[in-house]
């Protein structure tokens, strides 16, 4: 029997992932030199429609990664002589400081404790930090920042550059990429695909930045995937190495179905589908809302405390043809989370809510 | 209409591949966690089916990648202290030399013009380089080491770690990995999958030196699949990060069915249909073979000058249905490169054979 993923990614397939793969496999685009036009369209057709889903400016350019994981990398070795700034509240946005740790960069960390979250108040930058790493989404615990506060932030830092990691939230929330200057996500959350391609956004004063730490630093910015040839090959919708050119087509798929919706429902689909669960959760005597404080819950991945033990939910969600995903890490027996992404319907989810109530 | 591709990556896919992907599709293989039994249980079984058919001892692992240019900067960042050294004799393997420049590593070169091969007694290697960085198979002029002159290059050095470049002819090549220290190749070559896994095999001599870097040396090894993190995860079938669970599944059935062929018999059925192929260019006045000495052509992709631009002979293979790869750089419009991979049989070799006689 077919389940219903209802985890925070891998997640569930988008429904019409199933026919743009059997077209793009009609079409042989497993085989398709990426050196070629037929390559370079369906490059140049991903980045328009990721482009007006997103709203992303000419200042921007679109490029590709194996994971999301990966640009963690790339974006500070690109971006970082020697300091970065991370606003830290659980595993993901923990990975995000340990790998500028792992490249030597000086990381500078403001940590709040697992299910808390950031606002725009509690957040002093230090002087030399360059890049200001957000998490938009903590996958781990639930929590949401709000991009008005990092837009903010921006406001206040403008002359640092701002990345955020929105793994688990794109293209949920509306960033403003006339002030934020790089973002990230992967394609196996919200965007309902199998894992396996990063997607990198980033402006012109990163590229700068890359460029300078390369010529006059004499600094490494490593050397696959950096930004100054990932832009020079984006030029005209090429890549350095060989990419995922079947992901990358589907992706540009998905895209198109999403803004044949418009991003306004989605978003608005999003919030309802969100309402709905917290408001089952606030009132259910089995569960509780793992994050307390309202603006700070996720809207993309919801956080449940459970009375029972997490295995039994899980089991019982699962017999009724449904899976939702563990509690992270020490919370991985006493948490349920719950993917809310657009591959989900209102119906599913009031399915779901229906068991989690039996 | 479908064409059979004979490009030398992407290239076409092997025959089972939709079948498998349709399997995949109805057991959701695309949604599972990689936290999950069922993935560990996939990254088992392609570890196994890969160990069988590359004859890859205990002493190895198997790690996966975005791609297999990844795995060049992987290999320099956690092998090389200070000093590389490369044969270079087309675009990739220089290449790969490229990114040891990049991470500012010293790199040493020893260079042979575009078409030509190295022999063991050509090669002397420096003092001080602590990795010895070979490509079994230069995709660009479809040059090709011999595995014995891999193997002797080992054993006269056999205190420096070796890696091989095997992107465009795994498993074609019988590397002794009792001897040779790393390996690594992508699957859109002759595994016959589409692009976007790259696999890098590694000893604990390789993973030592990374630890040794990273403990005693104070140097950073990268931050993203650095080969302490995938050997740590690797030992319960993990990844450090989501990798592309799909592509992992795939390559294991495409795995298992070239063991159900035989190695033997799937290298014999390439020598042949190389054979044919060099046969044919030797024959003809419209075309000759680039690489002139026997021992140096590559089994795997076949590379061919052509009286007529190449432009004129793709598009006369293309209205037969077939598509061969133009050739590499500055040779792109007097030469064509034929993949010579298993996806392709010995009839669908013998009428391109017939089709660029006419």
């Amino acid at each position: 029997m077919k389940q219903t993923y209802f985890t925070p990614g891998p997640a569930e397939l988008y429904p019409t992932l199933y026919q743009h793969l059997q077209t793009a496999m009609d079409e042989q685009i497993g085989s398709i030199s990426h050196r070629s036009q037929k390559f370079r369209d369906i490059y140049k057709f991903t980045d328009q429609q990721l482009r007006t889903l997103l709203t992303i400016p000419d200042t921007h350019g679109i490029f590709f990664t194996g994971s999301a994981s990966e640009v963690w990398e790339r974006v500070l070795f690109n971006c970082v002589e020697h300091e970065s700034f991370h606003l830290v509240n659980g595993s993901f946005s923990r990975k995000f400081y340990d790998y500028a740790n792992s490249l030597h960069k000086f990381a500078h960390l403001h940590e709040k404790p697992f299910g808390e979250g950031f606002d725009y108040a509690d957040v002093e930058v230090p002087e030399y930090a360059e890049l200001i790493c957000l998490t938009h989404n903590e996958t781990s615990s639930g929590v949401q920042m709000r991009t008005a506060d990092i837009h903010k932030l921006k406001r206040k830092y403008s002359k640092k550059l701002v990345v955020v990691d929105m793994v688990s939230s794109a293209p949920y929330p509306d960033l403003d990429f006339s002030l934020i200057d790089s973002a990230f996500f992967s394609v196996q959350k919200a965007f309902g695909m199998p894992a396996g391609l990063g997607v990198w956004i980033a402006n012109q004063a990163c590229l700068e930045k890359a460029e300078r730490l390369q010529k006059y630093e004499n600094l490494t910015v490593g050397a696959h995937n950096t930004l100054p040839t990932l832009w020079s090959h984006y030029k005209t919708f090429e890549t350095p190495a060989t990419p995922n050119v079947l992901f990358i087509y589907l992706l540009g798929k998905i895209a198109e179905d999403f803004n044949k919706i418009g991003i306004d429902t989605i978003r608005k689909q999003t919030e309802e589908k969100a309402r709905m669960l917290y408001k089952f959760l606030d009132a259910s005597e089995a569960y509780s809302p793992f994050v307390k404080q309202d603006r700070h819950r996720s809207q993309t991945v919801v956080v449940a405390t459970t009375q029972k033990p997490s295995a039994d939910v899980i089991s019982g969600v699962k017999q009724a043809g449904m899976v939702v995903g563990t509690g992270y890490g020490k919370f991985k027996e006493s948490q349920i989370r719950i993917a809310n992404f657009p591959a989900v319907s209102i119906e599913q989810v009031d399915t779901l809510i229906n068991q989690l109530q039996k």
